[in-house]
């Protein structure tokens, strides 16, 4: 993680910063808060303010002595926050405190290539535009399902994504709607909104389980996100759970994904209802002709056996992957997020109880295992909150 | 892992790093490399020439104009390096740059309790004081087998040190030897060591493995240690690799340490002798009453079957978990170290090819494998560094 960009953060990135996730303070307060003297600070608002990033906003409340003026971050500054996902994209506009002003989801097959996607990206932004939600952006921030090189803003190796290897979605974006552009891995920018904005405010060391169509892992220690070597830190899926399990897209066999997420529970669930072992799963596919983990969700809570008995196998299978990540990274937090975390608290209750029953007792002692917060939104929180601290760490 | 401490280290300490791991530097060199004004530097230079820790060291080689004079660490500025395993304690006096002046190993039980080991640990000391190796300790760094809260100085919950949970290591060293004194896990230890002057040097992101008696990993991101929130980080001997292995001494069964590591081989050495399936464990077993993981290593480099065999198959576990691990924090490289170590390239072979095989591709693709190239020193010199970190972070 690249430690020192982070610490020696300039100050007006912080302050910046503090007033996205504060609201409007006096310079008393900030020059409290930051803790730096008082004429560096008046120095710095006053090219802030000067730069139009910054405003006044009316009186404080009197703390004693010359009553102080509140300063607040402009009314119209905006973010957009796109968070790419296997069949999905969901977009948000937001102002500068972060809080939507805009949002739309549409599915969407990422493998049509990053040529239709972001075309289609971009049209949603344009029709925002239109529609008054922005007038000019202050910087984007996109999350995509497959490792990212942060530094360089391309996908890189991207099992689920063909056509993405190395496309320069940054640079595309950027050129496209002129405002400087963050792209990361769709599960860290999850982390990244649970951590802002979600049950993982304040912790520092955390890790976002996402159960989607794939299972991945958002990796966030000592306050940032930690994204590996190569940018696919947390890529989980193919752990093997199994030496005699099913054989993965990825060619190996019995890996965690080839068990359990959302394509195997679907392949299982169609097997159960054509072997005659699941009735509320046989009617289903009859009505629909297909299924889904909605379907087993659906069978689960009206009290289908074999149902249940699905979720169950696939919370012990992630429960152990999980238990031995406890033991590694001994995290202060696991959330559970992603589609198939709407199983609920049937699955959450399975992996807790396989993570508290094999991982280390020093490490499970105070450690909550959780279902994600923001749901569906914590991908477009995490952008929006990179795309803030992008445009708040350029120079103004 | 404490971002802020590291990242802000004030001046003087890293003034002072720069002279333990460059030698003698002239002012003007010292000035570039730590990127501060020239009359800064004076200033602080002077402080520290003027405590004493900084000396003149004549003059620098021209680069024009005037000369400039060097200066380095004070000759005598000493530290203890201490390394507690579950059956040795080995220590080292160093000097101002971590060389060795003196050092010292013998077999010892860490169950014997804190109130014994810490008592020898004195004594070896004291004898080295007498013998001249130092005059005065900046800093003792010690490392002990077992998860530790750093902040406080205290070993934690360790499961194979009975007498040691919150015994105040720190505190009772510091008092007897009155100077500061650092107290860390014994992986994390060699992990920094490893880092600082072994293979692992100049890498960020390193999982350092230990096998020894027991297994366990240190993990070092973004240059520094991380410890986890309750400082068990890295504790994968208790990871499942077998559900129906042997039970383990932490009641779960198949844990990663009940199926390989010092202890569990000596166990199926000693079972495979008395079972006539080794011809060369069998004659080691008459000659000296017993079997260790010496001797199957030995039996192995004779080419005995059934020795082979159970390095392998310990190399396979090994390999399985520490491709799990790879796939979810994605290393820039992994070194193998501890007392099985001496296993050699079977062993390396073994985990080598599973970890190539079973992690993702891209996580893989630059990652290299390697032995520790400090060996038992490892632990020692990460002490070393600690102690050497610990005396130039407080003002002198």
């Amino acid at each position: 993680m690249d430690v020192e960009q982070s610490a020696i953060r300039p100050l007006s990135q912080r302050l910046l910063q503090l007033l996205r996730d504060r609201g409007p303070l006096s310079r008393a307060e900030l020059a409290d808060r930051l803790d730096v003297p008082r004429p560096r600070l008046l120095t710095e608002l006053e090219a802030l303010v000067g730069s139009g990033i910054v405003r006044e906003a009316g009186p404080a409340a009197s703390r004693g002595g010359r009553r102080s003026t509140l300063v607040e971050l402009r009314g119209d500054l905006r973010f957009a926050a796109v968070d790419l996902g296997a069949a999905s994209i969901d977009v948000e506009i937001t102002d500068g405190r972060l809080e939507p002003v805009a949002a739309y989801s549409e599915p969407a097959d990422i493998r049509s290539g990053p040529k239709v996607i972001l075309h289609r990206v971009s049209e949603i932004l344009a029709k925002f535009k239109v529609e008054g939600a922005y007038e000019r952006l202050e910087a984007i921030g996109i999350g995509v399902p497959g490792p990212v090189s942060f530094r360089d803003g391309v996908p890189v190796s991207p099992p689920i994504m063909p056509g993405w290897d190395r496309y320069p979605v940054r640079e595309v974006l950027s050129r496209e709607h002129g405002c400087p552009v963050v792209v990361d891995n769709d599960v860290n920018i999850m982390a990244i909104g649970e951590c802002y904005g979600g049950v993982a405010h304040s912790v520092d060391n955390m890790l976002f389980l996402k159960i989607g169509t794939g299972i991945g892992c958002g990796i966030y220690l000592g306050g940032q996100v930690y994204r590996g070597t190569d940018g696919c830190a947390g890529d989980i899926g193919h752990i093997q759970v199994d030496s005699q399990g099913p054989v993965c897209a990825c060619g190996n066999v019995g890996c965690l994904e080839a068990v359990f997420g959302g394509t195997a529970l679907a392949r299982d669930a169609l097997a159960a209802a054509r072997g005659g072992r699941s009735p509320a799963l046989a009617e289903r596919l009859a009505q629909s002709g297909t299924l889904t983990a909605r379907d087993v969700a659906d069978g689960a809570a009206e009290g289908d056996p074999l149902c249940v008995q699905l979720i169950r196998q696939g919370g012990r299978r992630v429960g152990g992957v999980l238990a031995g990540l406890v033991s590694f990274i001994n995290p202060s937090m696991i959330v559970i997020g992603g589609g198939l975390s709407g199983l609920g608290h049937l699955l959450l209750a399975e992996i807790r109880s396989v993570v508290y029953r094999r991982s280390l007792p020093l490490a499970t002692g105070n450690l909550p295992v959780v279902l994600s917060e923001l749901g569906p939104r914590a991908g477009v929180v995490g952008a929006a909150v990179l795309a803030s601290d992008l445009a708040f760490g350029r120079p103004s």
